[in-house]
């Protein structure tokens, strides 16, 4: 796991995906989990891959959050091909996806 | 700010709102963060409302991510009076709404 360490710039990504037959939740979760073991030249603070409880209706299946330390690391790994392969081969199973990234402040 | 304790049951909900008018984005703001002062009977172990940076196209405008104690102070909060108006006095500015909930793993 790559890690950097949590500035003023800090970045948190999160994409969820709902999926067309919640029988591929495992094949996406397991495809994004491949990233979690690192990218090279890219760094985070912590990759968290999660599904859903079934708590509400309509809910989306997968949620992915990234913490990067700057936006230049999720910049670097928005554009990688290893995270442009792992979207393509999830996208004939993703229906919806809605993604944010928004700065955190320092941990004080 | 209610807080509980970070149980084996704690549960994050994350919901991701898109906009018509990015102009809203300063109201919904508001009104999803005037819940973030305390809904009787609800508690949470951290409420927090981030907006886009705008680093790639197409993503959500605005998240709230809030840390409940387990699955019940969450089911308490989604059919709660003044969670339910907030949602309503939003949907006319909101075109698309992402919502998952998933467990977290007590932090050791």
């Amino acid at each position: 796991m790559a890690s950097g360490s949590m500035g003023a710039g800090a970045v948190r990504h999160i994409v969820m995906l709902k999926l067309g037959d919640k029988a591929n939740v495992g094949k996406v979760a397991a495809s994004l989990g491949k990233l979690g073991d690192g990218i090279p030249g890219v760094k985070w603070n912590s990759f968290s891959l999660n599904t859903d409880l079934g708590l509400a209706e309509g809910n989306y299946d997968v949620a992915l959050t990234i913490e990067f330390p700057d936006k230049e690391n999720y910049l670097a790994y928005a554009k990688h091909p290893e995270h442009v392969a792992a979207v393509q081969s999830n996208s004939s199973m993703v229906v919806s996806r809605a993604a944010i990234q928004f700065s955190l402040a320092p941990k004080l």
